[in-house]
């Protein structure tokens, strides 16, 4: 497919892998499942962090940071905790290196801890530690905090984004007075999650719950926003815990109520990583690269000038300098990617490879006829538009495309939610069409263990807005009230 | 002194942790060295990454992110690199923890590293291991990329901020087809710091160069940014490296020239951190707390009401109301404290501790007057004055209050740069006064050693705008053509 980019329908894997690596988003290091993100792709993260940041203070959290180590004690505290994470831990045992004498460099055995630490999978024990210290009474909740930082889980098979044994995140960890309050505001931060996968990233998104088996070690509830891939695999995106009192009592942290009395305190905790960038990668981009939403893009213009004098360059620059100007003014980024090195034709493509929503071509002719050639990454078209209001135009075709992009993305994922009533067809759904399939399930462990180790299909959640509707199990028969999605998943 | 803050005069040292504790800016976690940055703290931290981040990409650079961890090897590759951080490496050994079968949790000996991996002290290998693939010819050149990271060096006597295990701070790392170039950029980023130190944190630097034995380690050429202490101590707050080819050559990052010739890329690397903050707190604090320049305060005016009945707060809270919207649109970031559960005394002593630059308390009698009461941090002084305008007045008294913090650090620093001419007048000035010492030096390391050995302090740097002057070393006697500064430092 030119460029170097596997066709998504010859090996929609490959596909992925090249596109990541030409569209300088990330690549592999040199250290085994930790990426190096490259500007291109960074970029795009800044974006994201910037605007969940912004929606994150607005609903009244702070941002803190706590240590990247955290003792092994406290990790065994929490069992099912410890149970989820111990086996893929990066774990330090010293701290010092020296000379052997011989010009190596060795660890130092003197330089043993006492205590192993682990690198942070996650922070809740040893912020459920520090809560300790910072409540005593009910006026100091609750504690609405945030900590953008790097995790380590060491994968054994990783992907570029959508798996690898470092990675960036943010993690919310909030302490409440009651139980409600802590629903509440695991329940708020879904939403976020939510309305930021669809108005942002143009994903679409079902909100839900985990299942038992699919919780996070340590929280009582576990809601989720789980997205669809263009290769009908599912996709966690975000996921926000209710975590009941379990760190509180770990980590014994108690506030004296209004009322006198000395109780544990309620928690939550909620994440996205740098994850999201596989989402949206896989979500919208098509054979020839990357499509980025508008929202996102941190090119959302490229302008193009065709040119064979220096006399006409300086009258395109001048053109194209007015243009930027009006552009800006509109809080639209624009790059003018006048390079002499490159030809017109390079440049398109590698800006449709990198995904930047529009892209403007302006030759002397077009100045000559006051128009410009405008050309949609979304739907690879073009059309010669007229010069005049051409800044609002571009305004409100960005917003058309982030729309649009919403929309695919919607009815794909609308296209592929298959209701089906027994097993067969749920195995024949799976294999020849993909995507989410609605059943009835009944509710154990068991099964869905055994579903999944028939058909690779995991319950992705319980659906918040599923309808109480009487039926069997696909599986064992016996009754259901309400149907679960299942689905393959990244 | 009120609060639990030790003064200064009593304990510089103790003044210094019990501010930090008491203002919430940072605790000591249950990890040794690492601290815990908490919400108040971190929001300063941010606001100094914000204007940072923006001057860095106004100078041409994007941001980007490369493991945490370090393969050993790498670190071997660069000698004096090595060298100087072997001794205070945290070393991950091992990727998986285990229940030993009796509930402990232990690490699994079967599951170790073939090669350690080191939790990066600095970047400088992984970086330039990577830019080897990302560099053929002088097109790909400058890379000018930022990263905005964690780091551990293993300190054995730390303080919060000042000097912890694990830190936060940015490292820039950029590749020159020129020598020239790679001098220039470091000597631009070391300006951008400066600026920065100058214009937002009010803290007077003096750019220098390191001398060989404070280069930075794999460096040709360190230059510095020295500040001043209340106490007379000195703290480096930010250095920018010429690297010259030393990473180029270990990691074999070579170029095609527009002439067409094969050549070893030039470097620099350049980095603040949250040590920042310990320049911040300790260059204008005083015994009541956190004094903070209102560029960098999170908060830049706190407003108290004054009120018995509820009718009369409802009749401030409208007032209130009004002027916050007025503030807020001067960009000014205000609180209204309006807590019922806390006297206005207690608030006062409050904010005062956490360094808000401007106070506002208001009273019924003040709403009748038309008038509210003024209180400067910087001066510790109060006013009362008219409402008529009152926003425009606060927005200029805030620029007075910048600029006025920042003269009084000038004044104490200009006050404590002393010439002397013997190292009798040395150890003298050193004990008595302290503050940066201006003598000359006989340019040997063994000198400097020796110097360090017998007083503790160190050559700061040799001033960038250092005249020529001919003079004998004030230890050896032997010739010197410029002054340096000494002075003991964190």
């Amino acid at each position: 497919m030119g460029k170097g980019i596997t066709s998504r329908s010859e090996d929609y894997s490959q596909w992925y892998n090249d596109l990541v690596i030409k569209a300088d988003l990330a690549e592999n290091s040199a250290v085994r499942g930790c990426m190096v993100i490259k500007p291109y792709g960074y970029g795009i993260w800044e974006r994201m962090q910037a605007i969940l940041d912004k929606r994150f203070k607005e609903t009244g959290h702070s941002n803190a940071y706590f240590p990247l180590f955290i003792p092994k004690s406290f990790f065994s505290k929490e069992a099912s905790h410890v149970e989820g994470f111990a086996t893929e831990c990066a774990v330090v045992t010293h701290y010092r290196l020296k000379n052997d004498g011989t010009g190596n460099i060795i660890v130092d055995e003197t330089a043993k801890l006492e205590e192993e630490l682990i690198v942070r999978p996650t922070s809740e024990t040893i912020i459920w530690n520090t809560y300790r210290g910072w409540i005593e009474s009910y006026r100091d909740l609750p504690i609405l905090v945030n900590q953008w930082a790097n995790v380590v889980r060491w994968e054994m098979r990783t992907r570029l984004f959508l798996r690898t044994a470092e990675f960036l995140w943010q993690e919310g960890h909030t302490a409440h007075a009651t139980e409600k309050e802590a629903i509440e505001e695991a329940e708020r931060m879904l939403d976020v999650y939510a309305k930021f996968a669809e108005k942002i990233l143009a994903v679409p998104v079902i909100r839900g719950r985990k299942t038992e088996n699919e919780r996070f070690a340590g929280a009582l509830d576990t809601f989720c926003i789980e997205a669809l891939m263009q290769d009908g695999k599912a996709l966690q995106a975000g996921t926000s815990h209710f975590l009941g009192q379990n760190f509180a009592k770990a980590f014994d942290v108690k506030f004296t109520s209004k009322e006198g009395k000395l109780e544990h305190v309620w928690a939550t905790s909620w994440g996205v990583s740098t994850r999201l960038m596989g989402a949206l990668i896989m979500a919208h981009s098509d054979d020839q690269g990357l499509v980025l939403p508008p929202k996102l893009a941190p090119i959302q213009v490229v302008i193009v000038p065709i040119f064979k004098t220096q006399e006409e360059k300086l009258a395109l620059d001048n053109y194209v300098g007015q243009l930027t100007s009006e552009l800006q003014a509109l809080n639209i980024s624009v790059k003018y990617d006048d390079r002499d090195t490159q030809r017109p034709g390079f440049k398109f493509a590698e800006w449709e490879l990198k995904g930047v929503p529009l892209r403007i071509a302006i030759g002397s002719r077009d100045l000559t006829n006051g128009t410009v050639e405008i050309a949609r990454r979304d739907t690879q078209t073009k059309q010669t538009i007229e010069q005049v209001g051409l800044a609002l135009k571009i305004n409100s075709l960005l917003d058309e495309i982030q729309d649009n992009i919403y929309q695919k993305a919607l009815n794909y994922r609308d296209n592929h939610i298959t209701e089906v009533n027994s097993y067969e067809e749920f195995k024949q759904v799976l294999e020849e069409k993909g995507g989410f399939i609605s059943c009835h399930w009944d509710g154990t462990v068991e099964t869905e263990k055994r579903v999944k180790e028939e058909t690779k299909a995991t319950i992705r959640c319980i659906p918040l807005d599923a309808k109480m509707e009487d039926g069997q199990c696909i599986f064992t028969g016996k009754p259901s009230n309400k149907r679960v999605l299942f689905a393959k998943a990244y």
